[in-house]
């Protein structure tokens, strides 16, 4: 793990001489939007966003789907949540929930719920910088994101270490330079070397100058919330009343489950669908721990846990695009270890996506594992979690690439190998074609019994683009494989992140807009940036 | 890869220790069937066999459907395949097809095809000498089998080495004691350190002897067809009739595709077809090798293959147990080499299952991979086969565990791999209740906003079954983790592989039938064993 400095020196190198010059000057790369399959070595499919054609897994059948519905309702209803900014329940006061008081606790009727969540659009558009970045949440999309909010990072070649802005800028050039990753769904991993009160606007700063893509603002006090609402508009170029009419943010809203919304997470609900911008729903229900042993009591207080922040933002704003979504996983009752990608996990992944699209809501759901590192573990793991998610049909798939350690660690070579998973991904979701052509009778009658396709015109004509070409996958045979050093998909997704930081070049961003942002950043740190004692 | 002796030493400890010792005295361990759970410190789930209780999917449309088995009945009809064995074209003409004489050709109405195949059995059983063993196939029945045929087979102590009998035996150790295997589907790996003529003789005896499951016979020659529908007998203790009335051998038979069906295959269907045991009709189609380079052509080719074997054999004894086999993958254009679980396999493996749905087959799939190593490679691609196989409603999973190198070598660590994923995949399969007690509101209520629920008396009633309990997945904490050793899952997988090597313990066998299996194979092997000239 410790066994070169060569990541180091490589990603110092890029640090010192690559966005921060181009950012500066606001250089463009002059190809903007021409840029698909061969970059300087790397091929990888155009930037495109994912449809998902075939139809949703139905774990559950539809009685089923309202047992759990019901039993949120009465959890709802009866037990009521927890809502601790007083500005919070004041609006849902007002709203005719039923706030106890001298209590944080809130409970609403049914009627209340699903009267406010059918406000919430089933589809909308987040808004990136290059309108050809723009995302359709909501319906058959699959959109995919960067590892968010790990608190380490690592790579094979110099191990495990706290996050810090090196990394976290070499992750933000593996996002924008992966045409399979959409957007930026947070930090990749938390730059903990730079001071808290003024870190979201180093960061967001670098999303907007770094990347072209959509990202996403932490709900982590209202003056953080502000900035990102801010400098997204400036990045964008927009009037404020234009960024109203555009979602160009999105925020995770994380329940403090079971049954909680605390002041930060309620405080973003309100100033994120105040202006109209993106708010995910998501409790962190684990089974076992803060919901229920039991799947279905864990999907319960899941959906108890949603409906009621869903709520609440439509009741904040009527019609604000908000998400569904769904983390339920289980831990290991011999540890208390949190568990992913597990078989329980592609069930609720799956019912969960049953549950969201009972009330037309985008749902959003995450590519998971525990592994420690970028093993067959990581791997098994993470292709379970697609599998409940694709087949779940996610609209917004959050860490997409790089997660390890159940999020406590971002891997530069897990990004490689869940950037080929996802790539794996969209080519299965490509339709078949089935048709006079691609039946191709003709060339079976020209070959007939005992023949070979390779050399037939049929084949000529087609096999450039007839297969997924993979980032990974190494298939040739052992002797040659052998011979050429026996490495693993690990070892290969190393030369992979290292040649595309290597290959990165920051997307076109207009000068005036760079020296706005540029200005709003200065002048927030001389103010001081944000309070750290929320 | 050659740092230890320690795998040879405990393997042949074991093989000078264990089942001949075992097998020769018709030593009864005396618990056959209460074992479950914990053995010796290794914990599984009982044996059981698995129903999938989700809809399969549905990559294409009906209509799209019906435009493969249309095509493929065209390719029947007006290109043919080749029956190079006399016997089966003479079979074919009295049936009706349109043998071209002088040549190897035959070409079939589309309705004697419809014919034949709608007098195969839309569900049968094999049965194993253990009663408790018997398989249910076809239907939502989900069967897995142990990898089979590979040349090589490797460890990580010792490296890649050819087949042999010590190596084989072991395989057939760990399929037996793994409860999530259900049969052998050939031999594991080919122990080319046997005789050739006698080779069969050996291979079948271990699976009658060192283990309870179903089992697969080569069909490679009638005198082995014939040898292995005599020890099977033996085995289970039938009359000649009564073997007759119960299917207790499968034979996989492939084509050579393009459009071929050789002597042995087509001797293989005739023999075991007309005792009324189950033949496995599987085109080998590599998309853009031996069939066209578009899906849609391989599965059109596909299906015309496996139609015509289909049919074959519904000729030979209508009613005989058979099972549509699907294997359609691509290679890699640049240098030819076959892929596995890639994004076409996955679709290739769901169009199967619709195809033999349409034709009310049992379907046969396989859990598959193109990797050298156990590494992240070789899990994602099997987890993508996974998927594929399970979405696709599989019925029999051929080369459930153990698989590697497209099939070149069989890997100890990839069998208890593969023997986890198969697990979780049975536990994904086990339907989610639903009911006031799973909901669980009382331990909601008791809990409460931001309390726990690992006190709960609702927890500790159901925490010990509550989730899947891996074999390899380690979901400690990084420290933790990496104070133990930073071991990899493939590193575990090396452990756990010996240590159930260790505790394999033979199943009851009754002396008399050991004793007439152990006469009959003598009496061959005296008679030379079988033509290896074929």
């Amino acid at each position: 793990m410790n066994d070169g400095g060569l990541g180091e020196t490589a990603a110092t190198a890029i640090e010192n001489d690559g966005s921060s010059r181009s950012r500066r000057t606001g250089r463009s790369s002059g190809r903007r939007g021409k840029r698909a399959g061969r970059q300087n070595g790397f091929t990888q499919p155009a930037w495109k966003t994912i449809v998902n054609p075939y139809a949703p897994a139905e774990v559950l059948n539809p009685e089923q789907i309202e047992r759990i519905h019901d039993a949120s309702l009465t959890i709802l209803e009866e037990i009521g949540m927890d809502f601790l900014l007083p500005e919070a329940r004041e609006i849902l006061d007002k709203a005719g929930a039923d706030v106890t008081p001298g209590s944080e606790r809130v409970r609403f009727d049914r009627s209340m719920i699903l009267e406010a969540i059918a406000n919430a659009p089933s589809e909308f558009t987040l808004h990136a910088r290059n309108p050809e970045r723009h995302l359709p949440m909501g319906g058959r999309n699959f959109i995919t994101s960067m590892v968010a909010s790990a608190p380490n990072c690592s790579d094979t070649d110099r191990g495990r270490r706290v996050g810090n802005q090196v990394d976290f800028r070499n992750f933000v050039r593996l996002g924008q330079k992966l045409n399979i990753i959409h957007m930026f769904g947070g930090y990749p991993v938390e730059p903990v070397d730079l001071p808290p009160a003024t870190r979201h606007l180093d960061c967001l700063s670098d999303f907007i100058t770094m990347g072209d893509k959509v990202f996403h603002a932490y709900s982590l006090g209202r003056e953080r919330n502000l900035d990102a609402l801010e400098m997204v508009r400036i990045g964008r170029g927009l009037t404020e009343s234009e960024l109203d009419q555009q979602p160009s943010l999105l925020t995770i809203i994380n329940t403090s489950s079971p049954l909680r919304l605390d002041n930060p997470m309620l405080t973003g609900i309100i100033e994120m669908a105040r202006r109209n911008q993106a708010v995910v729903i998501t409790p962190f229900t684990l089974s076992g721990a803060m919901a229920p042993v039991t799947l279905a009591g864990a999907l319960a207080q899941q959906n108890a846990e949603a409906l009621a922040g869903l709520a609440f933002a439509q009741i904040v704003r009527p019609g604000a695009p908000v998400m569904y979504g769904g983390f339920t996983s289980n831990v290991d009752m011999k540890s208390g270890a949190p568990a992913f990608g597990t078989p329980e996990y592609i069930k609720t992944a799956q019912i969960g996506g049953q549950l969201a699209r009972r009330y037309g809501i985008p749902y959003r759901s995450s590519n998971v594992n525990a592994s420690n590192c970028v093993d067959a573990q990581a791997a098994y793991e993470s292709v379970f979690a697609l599998w409940g998610a694709v087949t779940g049909h996610t609209n917004l798939l959050k860490h997409g690439a790089g997660w390890l350690e159940g999020g406590l660690c971002a891997s530069f070579e897990k990004v490689i190998l869940d950037a080929d998973l996802l790539q794996m991904v969209a080519a299965y979701l490509e339709p078949l074609e089935v048709s006079d052509a691609s039946l191709g009778l003709d060339a079976v009658r020209d070959v007939g019994p005992g023949g070979h396709f390779f050399g037939t015109e049929h084949t000529q004509a087609r096999y450039e683009k007839a297969f997924y070409a993979p980032i990974l996958s190494d298939w040739r045979n052992f002797e040659s494989w052998e011979e050429a050093g026996s490495e693993t998909a690990t070892q290969r997704a190393n030369r992979v992140f290292k040649q595309l930081i290597q290959e990165y070049e920051a997307p076109y961003l207009d000068p005036a807009t760079a020296e706005e942002l540029a200005e709003f950043v200065s002048k927030r740190k001389e103010e001081g940036g944000v309070p750290t004692d929320f």
